[in-house]
């Protein structure tokens, strides 16, 4: 089942430089592992801003909760999720 | 280039049966020409809401605009765009 | 899987009494099925509004959809859907 | 009577880890009794969230108060409480 | 128990002058009876609006919705409700 | 003349315990002060928020303003403040 | 004493223009009475909307919101009223 | 021309005292200066906040900007600003 | 001066269709006047939007304020107005 | 193509007055090369405000985001993007 996941990234300016490329090289590699599973099916981020749009393919809610909150970067982010159906209009049921 | 869109529909409650399936039936052949061609690339319907979120491939700004604002739906709907790129953490570049 | 659902009534002023009789009945006759049918969990007014939040037990995101838009007062409410999932200090698991 | 109660939790990044595994085991424990208790009838994780929903079953408005101003958490959290009552199409009168 | 209850009446320009010397006449009939009871503590005009905020002093939120839902206006107006408790430095225990 | 007054307060999670006591109580006693004179007509916590809503009977708004910003914690408080008047549905006039 | 008053005007696309021009001329009468009288201390026109800021000069709440609710544009308009009072660094004590 | 500019004054808790006595007093010379010459024409406070809504009279919204910019708190105030001009029904042009 | 500012466009949609085509058509003549006069100097549409955002040189506000509220479809338009200036990292004053 | 884009600085009051210095500079300079580039086509301060408003001209919504996120004032800016294209009653086609 489908959800849109919008991330909102606020860093504190002052982490240390260390901790910062450590965390981000963390979270790189599990999207990337997520995304390989098929798992998190879109990624983009939003022009101008330290935010991303997701689209996350998971077993139930709590699967979903489960890998957001799990990502290195949650404490420091503001997550919204919406869940998503096929449209009527859809050509073909994804 | 990428843009996520937004649509929330309000028709109004008094319009005629006839002009809403009409409007409708208009509304999907549209959308489903734009999905056949690859310019509306995906579009969910966001549960419980008569919205749906897309996103579309388009050659510019302009081309989003003129291919929006000639939805037969247009005129009842609102709609907010977001200019999407490339995630840095994502696997291959969309 | 667990949704949390809130859904505020906006009748029409002018609608005619008849009209309003039936579509409340049809909309009860509706929801005390799907109580029944242990799909709507739980059912709540709110105080001092025309609104209600709601626990739904459904097989998927897009069951939920299916039920809410079979509304008979879809047309008329605005809802707002959040996925739930256990707490960690929750004593059972739902 | 029954309240609805969104709990959303700030933790400063700067807490020390054993502050914050020290107050969060006393926040599990205080909801566990009270859940034990019948008071706190229902507590969920919304989901991509630090944040739950919850059903208070309390004496009156002063004993929800009570309750929620002593939790461990409450000096981290943003608070809401709306008050519930029986829906006229519910099943059961709760 | 005591709610702070905000009412913002928005009655349609439309409304023929019969039926709206009508309803203020019932809605100002009922809250009085409601004063004289005790039940309706406190009723202001807030200044500037066609608004007004109240204490009421209720057996329960049942109690408050059956009041409220029963006001002549109800359809008309927008409600919000908060509970209210003792304040620690409050001089007299309400 | 009345006044509609809330009051939340945001004390920083640093604050030393004892200054935190301390103003507290300097808190306290003014309020209770301007109780004792009649003033500070009305106080009630509002459940579940560290918040107050209260009901002032000053000479002017003026007085208004120093009173409030005479408080011990104005400095940590966000308030709004909202002018009563007479209600024509209230029983008597206040 | 001094209130600050922000009025919107929204009338309905279909008043009749008789309606309309009367309306208009009774309410510019009635504010220039007003200032006449010094009541109305001050009237701007928001630039690029159909607004007002204004400053009346009152002999309270009850008095502000007898000028106000006279209005004949009242029904018409979305009304909000702050309180002001003496600032510490103006010349003179207004 | 005229200006309507609203100040909310966020001074940082740490401030140490002798910093902020400074910065006051400069703040109040400089806002008295402004309006012996005629540029700043009203300044009032807003009862119960740290809050400013004050009338400008300058030459260009240039102008205004270098006054709002060069204002001791500047970097401690939210500001906004709404253009204004004459009234229709205003009695005398300003 | 300029003046940035935001026209979002509500056309009610029981317009008959005649006056539609000759508001818009008075609107186009009126806006293209003003930008050979060089008063309109900028006018571009939001994607996806029936708004618009503008860049106006006038004299004074109350200049801005003629030019806007004479606009064909001013009483069909929400409008913002922000005043602007010379960026002081702007290679060439305006 | 065109984008709309405002930036809101936020800077620590505790940042080092060199720091702020450089960061400054260095903003400065990166600015006027995109503006001589013609691809920063216009920047305004919004007056009363550490805010601008400005227009970029880009190959691609992915060129806007490598812009802005390497501007040296990017962790401490709000930046909101509008996509923009040419009006109908535009004189001349951007």
């Amino acid at each position: 089942m489908l959800f849109h996941v919008r991330m909102t990234v606020n860093l504190p300016h002052d982490m240390p430089e260390t901790a910062r490329v450590d965390i981000l090289a963390r979270e790189k590699a599990y999207a990337q592992d997520l995304q390989r599973a098929g798992t998190w099916r879109a990624l983009w981020r939003v022009v101008g801003k330290y935010e991303n749009i997701s689209i996350f393919d998971v077993e139930s809610p709590a699967h979903l909760h489960d890998i957001l909150s799990a990502l290195p970067l949650f404490p420091y982010m503001e997550i919204t999720v919406e869940a998503l159906c096929t449209h009527p209009s859809a050509l073909e049921h994804d």
